[in-house]
Formats: structure tokens, C-alpha cells, sequence
């Protein structure tokens, strides 16, 4: 018997009654069940992302969703800025070379992030670019980006303020209508804790303008055509959507707000803060050096000399049932990451760092048996977290 | 109470066993448990398509395939035939217009299919076709396209042979290593009676020649990048998987081998003249005049004149919890369509066209009550169906 925890980025555990609402017996997507339901997620996901603006549904992973932030905004040959610091800025500087825009990049170390004075000094040189892309937290490092400083220096000039808040949203401050965020991507997998398969995207009016005037050849992706069949009566999608999953992240939206804004931010700060102080109690360093940068989604761990760290993280997963995630692109094999996002409560980061210790002390780590999750402890009792 | 059944050309009803399969814990799409069923999946996909060409899987719909297709293939100006015999011969040329190809357009009455001599002609006459597009079963109709007639004809040609199957494959034969069809396009939710939100997409050796010269820009839906990530150890998907739906599809294949292809296709046949005769029965009046074109996965009839046809499904619905479906594109408010595809038994289709009778009658539509039924059922005895 070995119970199974997923402590990744995404996906993340689901709820028992997410799970049994994604397991219901499918609607036909064009019957009025379905509508009423439809139409009840897109207003919900509009309170979750705190926008007025449109809010449209596309059954794909995030990436889905990035490449129709580009394909449909702009036009071949369009001069674009992309922050870049991680592998999810590298996807935004690949999608938008492959479909012919001039991308000018603003490249970060792996484990920083972005300057606010960096994005301006590029737009002052620059002030031909149609759009500012940056990740809300990078998946691959962990950091988060001050989304509300960025964009408030790019509502000085006409680019458009495109952000992946793929991992970032429902686990962190995200105002997309009073941050004036033209275009924010989501999945249905991260925060809001639903299955895969399915990505959300907000545009504001300005985007709706850039949208009419883009060249760019899309079709499944074509937001125009999203746009006009959910204004229709009922509200759909042009396309068979992810019925079951669009499904669950009713009710998985219905917990957020149950839960409460504050106190979910306030749940994911905290969890962040347990795991990363019993990882330094362990010893391990982690990749974001500066505590002001980490984000609240995951946790990046440099593996350290004399650690093999694949084996580490299979002996986590085979031995314990514990699931984290080891490095992206150019950090594949010098991290692991755990993932503490979503439905994830105070005893999962328990189980987490236990059996980090349990994996850690197998391939003779030198630290007290118990520092961490005594440390887990410690953060829940000093940030009064076990009182509310 | 009112119990709900789902008679549409997709979703389809589905059964109990994937439902639970569905509704499980979800993997980590870069975990080994999950990689072996991914691994499953892939293999069984091949079963059932009869194929020893590379099968992918895309989180999307069939749409989503379709375009894939499409954008992977060709090149801006090729030319290209699109067989078009209703809405989704219309997509194949929306789609290739969209993205840059010269198309030829061999356009047929909806309810009719396609003349492989016509085929033969337009390639006579545009020797440079690079690729011929048609569908398996066309959705929008219930016709059936001859395909290995067809293809017999454009083997003849360099062109390649790609076929959107979303709605037949798994209900009517289709060989595709037999045939030669260098790219065939399925979907989770039609025959193979799992959830919405996966496509696959089988592509031959000669189909991915064509991929590499191919210079339309595409990101998430890039064949190549699926392909190189099939192929890892284990293999993967590029972009974050509909992981449930996935392991949905592994139960769903499972069982079409267990009831067995030859089984699954009589059954199929048996309720489409089920549903058909039973029609006919009524005094309604199918929109697919010759037998020897109709589809076995749906069958689209005349809404007759003195009746309401959107009320007709409404009635069905509202009242006895029957969903059928109604037309589309220019077929709207003209003809209705039952399905009878994927996890469909004999006493589904006997439901269906009592529902039908219950709403005719509400209309004042003159027959006997129960001559439908009894057509069911007298169809079923005739064809010894019941005796297996």
C-alpha cells in the first residue's frame, strides 16, 4: 500500500468534489445543461481573474492559450518585448519567433527576475513595440514578476501587456482590470486545482482592437470566432470543448471563492514559507536567492554536489509517493522543484519534506532526521496559521 | 426524475467503466505511471486504426487534428483537393484557405457523398495537387465517403491521402495501412465513447516527408515537436496532456477489443437501419436518399413540413431527457439528427425513437403510435441481432 501525492506545478491534487464533478455522466456541449454551466464559468473565472473584460474558454494546455495571445494580437513583422527568465519566457520568445515577429528579448539569469527599469529602458529604445509578454510566476525558476510595477510602466507607451498567469493566478495578487492587463493566459490545472486540458484568456478592449487589425493565420486558435459563439444565446465554443473538465472547474471555482481570495493567497504564502524554510534547514540552497523574488507556486532546490538528483527525486516518487518535479531546459538536473499550489493543505507539505528527508538521508545527506518537518512546523505555529 | 440520454453524433454516451477510469486521481503527465498508459494508449490507438504509422495525441478537439493536419502538411500556395460534402468538408476548406493553400473545391449536395471519378478528374486536371482532404463519415449528413475507393484513385497520384475520420473511425471500416491513407484524424468522444478533449492523428511515412518540408508557421499543434517527444524515453507529449481524458481512452480501447471490431461495426450497422427503418416507419422522410451512402454513426432526417423541428428536439429533451442533435450550417432548422455512435446499445435506440414518437404526436403528426418501436424491434429480431 503506498498512498500518492502530487507535489508538482501543475497538475496539481484535485479535490474529491472536483473529481466527482468531473466524473458526471457528459453533457452535450451545445445542450442548455451545459450552457447554463458555461455561462457560470465564465462569469466565475471572471471574478477569479477580477476583470470586467472577455473571458474566453479553449480546450488546450497553457501553451494553447500563450500561442493565441500571439498568433492573434499581432502581425507578422510586429516588434515585440519578451521578458525572459525561465523556460516559459523562452516559449513566449519561440512562439512569437515562429510566427514572424520581431521579438527583442530581455533575458534574465534562470532564478531572477525582471526589472521593471529594464522594461522601460527597452521600451525607450524601442517604442515601435506592440506588445510587453512576461510571465506572472515562471514555473521553470519559481520567481515571481511584479506584474503591477511592469505594467505600470508599460501603460506609458502603446504596447499591449500580455501576461502567462498560467501558474501564477489564484495563488497570488493578479488584478488584470486595475493592474490595465490586456491579455492574461490561465490554465485549469494549477490554483484552481481542475484536470488538465483546459486554458482561459482575458482580453481587454484594446486587445479586442489589436485582434481585429492582426494577419496572422490561426483557426482552432482563432479568438475572434471564440468570441462570437460566446455571445451567442446560449453562450458556446465554435469547437467540442473539454466538456468534463470545463465541468469540474465550476465547482473547482466555487471552492475558491468559498475558501476566499485572502485566505487562499494567504494559504499558498504560507505553505511556500514552510517548504522553503525547512529546505534551508536541510540544508539545500535554493535557486531564488533573494526571499522577495519567490514565488508562492513552487519551490526550485539546487541539487547539491554529492546528491544524484534524478535518483532523489525517484526515490521520493517510488518509495514514498511523493511526485515533485525536476528542472526544465537548461536547469534539467540542477533542480527539483516542489510544487504547492493548489488544493494542497498543511500536512501535504509535511509528507513533502519527510520524505524529501527520508530520500535525502538514503544517499547519506548530512542534516538531523527531522529538522524539516520540525521547521514546517514551526512556520505554521509562528505565522499563526493553525489558529484561523 | 427524468433520466437523461445523450443520442448525438458526439459526445456519446459513456459507459460506466470509463466514467470511473475518468474520474481517478490524476497522474503527473511526466511520471512513469503515467507514461505507461500513454505508452497503452499509443500502442492500442494503432489497433484501432489498423496502422503501424506514428499515432499522436493532441489535446484538443478534432478540430484541433484537422488543422494539424493541415498546417503540418503543406506549404503557403499548394494546392489541394478538399472533397466537400457538408460542414466539415466546408472546415477542411476554411481551414486551408486560412492558412495560405490554393484550393480546389469538389463541392456535392448535402446528403450526397463523393464519386471517386470525380476525384479522378480534378487530379487529372491538376496533376500538382498535393494532397486530397475528405471526410470518413461526414457529421453534418451521416453520409459515408468510399475511402478505399478513393484512395485507390489518388494512389495514382503524389497527392496524399488525408482523411478527417473523427465520426467513423471505430464504427465503419477503416484500414488504414490497407487503404494507404497517409493521415487519418480521430477524436476521444465519438466511437471510441470516452470524454471530449483529445484528438490523434495517425501520419505515414510519406506524410512525414511532407512534414519536414512544410513552412506554414504552427507552435502548439507543430507534429514534429509531438513526434520528437513520442519518441523520448518515455515518451511524452510537448505540452501538458488532457491527462484524464487520456487515461479514459485506455479503459474505452480496452473494450472495443473486448467486444471486438467485427461486433462493434455489426452493432453500429444494426442500430443505424434500426433507427432509419423505424423513421421511415414514422413517415419522416431521411435526408440521405440511397441506402448505400448512408453512415452507420448518424442519421439525419427531414423535419416534414407542418412541424417545428427546433420544438421537435426541444420536446425530446425537455420532456423525456433524449438529446438529439439538430443541423448544421446550412442544414440548420431543416433536419435533426439521432446518433447512434459509441457506447449505444439496442434499448438506446428504442428510447430514442419513442421520445420521437412522444414529440411527432405533440406536433400533430399523423402515424400509428408504437409503429416506430416495433420497427426497432422487428429490425433487430430480422437481423438476428439478438441471438448473439
Amino acid at each position: 500500500m503506498r498512498k500518492n501525492y502530487i507535489m508538482t506545478p501543475g497538475p496539481v491534487p484535485i479535490s474529491e468534489e472536483v473529481l466527482m464533478e468531473h466524473g458526471r455522466p457528459l453533457m452535450h456541449h451545445r445542450s442548455p445543461e451545459f450552457s447554463k454551466i458555461f455561462i457560470e464559468v465564465t462569469d466565475k473565472l471572471k471574478k477569479f481573474m477580477q476583470t470586467s473584460n472577455d473571458v474566453l474558454i479553449l480546450t488546450s494546455s497553457g501553451t494553447g492559450a500563450m500561442e493565441a495571445a500571439v498568433t492573434n494580437t499581432f502581425s507578422v513583422g510586429d516588434k515585440v518585448l519578451v521578458i525572459n527568465a525561465g523556460n516559459f519566457g523562452e516559449r513566449f520568445k519561440k512562439i512569437s519567433a515562429k510566427f514572424g515577429l520581431n521579438v527583442i528579448a530581455l533575458d534574465y539569469e534562470w532564478g531572477d527576475n525582471a526589472n521593471p527599469a529594464d522594461v522601460k529602458k527597452s521600451l525607450d529604445e524601442n517604442p515601435d513595440i506592440k506588445g510587453v509578454m512576461v510571465q506572472h510566476s515562471e514555473t521553470s525558476t519559481g520567481v515571481i514578476n511584479d506584474i503591477e510595477a511592469i505594467s505600470k510602466v508599460v501603460k506609458g507607451y502603446p504596447a499591449l501587456m500580455i501576461v502567462d498567469a498560467i501558474s501564477g493566478i489564484g495563488a497570488s495578487e493578479l488584478k488584470v482590470d486595475e493592474w490595465s492587463l490586456d491579455i492574461v493566459c490561465g490554465g485549469s490545472q494549477k490554483a484552481l486545482s481542475a484536470p488538465t486540458g483546459i486554458s482561459f484568456i482575458s482580453l481587454s478592449p484594446r486587445a479586442c482592437e489589436a485582434i481585429e487589425k492582426s494577419n496572422i493565420p490561426k483557426f482552432y486558435f482563432d479568438l475572434t470566432a471564440a468570441k462570437k459563439y460566446s455571445e451567442k444565446t446560449p453562450p458556446q465554443t465554435p469547437w467540442t470543448p473539454g466538456i468534463s473538465i470545463i465541468v469540474a472547474m465550476n465547482k473547482a471555482l466555487d471552492m475558491f471563492f468559498e475558501e476566499g481570495r485572502e485566505n487562499v493567497y494567504r494559504r499558498h504564502r504560507t505553505l511556500a514559507l514552510a517548504v522553503q524554510r525547512a529546505c534551508e534547514k536541510l540544508g539545500l540552497e535554493l535557486l531564488v536567492k533573494d526571499p522577495g523574488k519567490r514565488g508562492v507556486s513552487v519551490t526550485s532546490i539546487n541539487v547539491p554536489e554529492g546528491i544524484d538528483g534524478k535518483l532523489l527525486t525517484k526515490t521520493m516518487r517510488v518509495k514514498y509517493g511523493v511526485t515533485v518535479a525536476g528542472g526544465q531546459g537548461k536547469l534539467t538536473g540542477l533542480i527539483f522543484r516542489i510544487g504547492h499550489l493548489g488544493y494542497v493543505g498543511i500536512f501535504d507539505v509535511l509528507i513533502a519534506i519527510s520524505a524529501l528527508e527520508f530520500a535525502l538521508k538514503e544517499q547519506g545527506w548530512k542534516f538531523e532526521l527531522g529538522a524539516g518537518v520540525v521547521e514546517v512546523e514551526k512556520v505554521f505555529m509562528e505565522n499563526n496559521y493553525l489558529n484561523e
